[in-house]
């Protein structure tokens, strides 16, 4: 068989002997964009059953149905960790989006700051770089992106259970700490481009379950940072171990 | 005296009681589209003498003087560390020479790998790039972004006292490791996006200086995988510690 150059993403059951209907859009893409035909190999995944190696069984104009072969990769679920950080402009949110897919969180949290600027998002645009940046990295999992909501309340509602990693530029705090912080579910959180209010960093400092991490001594913008905070979180508590 | 809001980049010494002339787009820059006046306060920095806080002396149309009051950061010069990268589309190229100014590379090197398209690229434009960054990140210090090079030609020359950190995503590598080797002279290569060629592969894996880290489980963008890296090496061995 030829190598499976698509990898897609789909809302349903996968499993040996499945067989996959498409719809308009998908049987467009596949047959038309990528020009394959029936025999042809793809992957999918469903977010559920892990990865399927598939075949086109019927190639139409308005639709088409895959057929499942075999398993190529079990589920795995990333860490139970939430990015939570504040708009900015639209490309840096969306690669803030993709990034945390491809780094591994399980939940993308938009949220407002007294210093933020954005008060709306395209929740339905920044879900689907969430899907397409998992299509591309492999991952069997899509991060769900959540609707904007405000810090202030978000904090007012924190989950007694899950510790908080706070990346403030005006503090200098070592990544070696997170080490001694028990339990499995986390936050990372990153500061709006004009920084926190003096009201919110005294909040958070203040907070039961927060950990501040400094970043560096140069000042990143709210995507670098994203990365780095994610790659620091990964490699010490995640899975990169 | 009013806080600083504007942070250049000059080519020009700084030190006490120092004038500096400004060219037409300086005070284009300065005058027209930041409003700036005679008395008002900038940041300048020139890569040799640290940040300095400078006044305006004198406001032109066509030019005018800042003098420096006094020293705000002293030279502080990144960690000796290449950033080696294949160019991939424009905007992910721009990321990449944004994040390695910001993260704390010394040199920035594109480079031409077998499965990379490109040909070429704008030096020019990618070195502006370079400068905003240093410029926005709060550095007193501009990587030099050098000229498109091939990746085989770069290997043969390699010198024999840097270090070469690898990121191979068909390969797991603890970055623990590097922790053992010696030296602080280092490069990091991030692959292309068609990953690297066969014969590449294995002169990598011979190169002596070489240490193979993995990036997690998932694959990475190129411009992901660049910010990870050089977080990883900086909380490691560089000047994040």
């Amino acid at each position: 068989m030829k190598q499976a150059k698509v990898r897609l993403y789909v809302e349903h059951p996968l499993g040996a002997g499945q067989t996959v209907p498409l719809n308009r859009d998908q049987a467009h893409y596949l047959f038309g964009v990528m020009r394959m035909g029936a025999g042809d190999p793809l992957l999918l995944f469903n977010g559920q059953d892990g990865e399927w190696l598939c075949t086109v069984a019927h190639a139409g104009k308005r639709g088409g149905e895959l057929l499942c072969q075999e398993q190529t990769k079990p589920l795995q679920m990333p860490p139970d960790l939430w990015l939570i950080f504040a708009p900015i402009k639209k490309a840096r949110t969306d690669f803030i989006v993709e990034k945390a897919a491809e780094m591994g969180a399980a939940q993308i949290m938009p949220v407002q700051t007294e210093f933020t600027n954005s008060d709306r998002i395209r929740q339905d645009r920044l879900q689907a770089h969430a899907l397409e940046a998992a299509e591309q990295c492999g991952g069997t999992y899509v991060p769900v992106v959540h609707n904007l909501q405000k810090l202030d309340r978000l904090l007012s509602d924190w989950p007694q259970d899950r510790q908080l990693m706070f990346c403030d530029e005006a503090e200098v705090g070592s990544a070696k700490r997170l080490g001694a912080a028990t339990g499995d579910k986390w936050a990372i959180l990153i500061g709006p481009e004009g920084g926190f209010s003096p009201k919110e960093r005294t909040r958070l400092h203040a907070h039961p379950q927060a950990h501040v991490v400094a970043l560096g001594p140069r000042i990143l913008r709210a995507d670098t940072a994203a990365v780095a905070a994610m790659t620091v979180w990964q490699q010490m508590l995640g899975d990169w171990a």
